[in-house]
């Protein structure tokens, strides 16, 4: 990747079963917009609850790719 | 919510399968005693190692929910 | 304060108005309950927004007390 | 919100008065363009001074809305 | 420990000698009323002061202990 | 501002009425002492609590102005 | 444990199913040459993408095990 | 800057020579789409190694501009 | 301490027996041209090895104390 | 030292009366195999704790010494 | 260096060509009014960009110094 | 890297003129023992000074590369 540059940005994905789930409706999602998608660093976990019981695992990460413009 | 006020408690989840499993220990536990369980954060993620094989997946979380009184 | 012992709880307090105010609150409740109240620490601040305008001004803080028992 | 990813993007407002105010200008501003605004959580905040008196105060904020597309 | 969950508090102890025996007072205070504590991790170490003098050495520490109920 | 030094001092200001006033009592202090204050980064924000009341709000800030001399 | 001496080090493992698989995979290649090993905390999780899809969870945790020498 | 808002991203640059060439790599790729930049803070240096030899210096940064539209 | 401002300062405090020492020395330094002591944090503990063997407890640490000018 | 390379590794002491004697039998074990030893540096505090007594006073710390090979 | 007190202040160097030079500058000027300067540690690096291109690289440091008297 | 392990071990390189030469003196001399070194994080970055003058440059590293084993 000679002088190449990368963007970075912030996503919450969420699933209903696990963080894995919650990090890959993350990426598919930004996959339809972005290119050359590399590293997806997770940055927070967290559940949401309801009534007593976990209804999303959610994760907040951060998602780098080949930056074109802005 | 007009002026409530929530708190948060750190609890410590075991599971031997996964870290979900370890957090849905921590907020089932929880929720025997406590309502309006909100929102559940992981502040540590661990495991404990017995003979060379992990025996325990631990997810160290903070749990908020409305507060009533102390 | 010979040896004595301080207990430090964690809180969010809201106010439609300010962070001052949102801190208020969470003292004024947290009083009803506990007695010698010393000092209140920012950790976090936040809004809720809805419909693109803030609705909600958060802190969330820990306040340290006098340890009786749990 | 089942499955839906949010995106996190970070602001900094500014306002002659209160950071209360600046946070406001950061999310008048967003809301222009951006739909589905949910939270704000303040990263940083400070003054700027000329002739030794505060012209400015400034928050850094990090704000989450419905992500569409890049 | 299979899946029982244990709860982490946060004290500050006091003492005029050391800072070994300000977090002793707080594990002492907390086993009053508290059973099967584990660990306690030191948050925080500083010093009251008085007329130049060190009058207290204070430990804020993260006490865990098997968790009831609220 | 060519090769200029700067220096970061940390002060903690007090009011009865808020945040920003606090910033404010403790750079009108500064600047009775110092020329060329630039910026006033929070570092902690706090209250002090008196009978179950706030009677001081505090900020801890860092204040960065024109390096002279020792 | 009077006196003895741990020693932590960091390793990152990867799995193409999940982060738990990925913490086994390293705790299980670590034990083919370490005796004693005791707590595995996680440090940071992340995943590689490859063409818009998950290709491998990644742990990097921290390890601690008896220190015999170096 | 009365009133106006600020927008920061984060950008991956990179050069085989030094920090300060890829932090300028990332800042002239920026430039070609965004005007009124700021400043730009480090935020993680890295160096990428192949048989043996630094073949990259790496620079994460956030960079701040004036905010537009999203 | 209506609207007094205080000020921080840095020290490295040591001693050849322990950190209690090593802070005291610094405190007892500091009081020889500061009035006013208010509480001294620990920042960082370290030790300075020779021959194998520990030869200084070192403590840094930040003192507050009241603020009348630069 | 000109150009001569370091390593530091983690090691977690332990001792039944203070910190300083936990760090100190962690230098001492350290210095049974590796020469050189600098400085090291406390990361983290903690106790043990079985029925309600502290039973060991532990210390995490980073030992630096001069790096000759893997 | 038995007991000896050391100081700690920040600064922030600038420079138009490297980091390295920025933190030269801030050693040369501090080193006009204080002596035995031992050791500084980078807190901070920046760049400040003017129309498009990068006009200085700024270091905030940390630099200890024999402590005298305040 | 299918189910690869990697391990981040931490050194200090200097030089008497850059950080990215420290840096590099690091990675030489781990590479005379090590193979497979593939990414190099700066932790840290420091200079020492003798008589007012800068005389090392030093960067704090962690060095990852494919574990085999202790």
């Amino acid at each position: 990747m000679p002088n190449s540059v990368y963007k970075i940005i912030e996503l919450v994905g969420s699933s209903p079963t696990s963080w894995e789930d919650a990090v890959n409706n993350a990426v598919t999602k930004a996959s339809e917009s972005l290119r050359d998608l590399r590293i997806c660093e997770v940055v927070q976990l967290d559940t949401k609850i309801e009534n007593g019981k976990i209804v999303a695992y959610r994760a907040r990460v951060q998602l780098s790719f080949k930056y074109e413009k802005e």
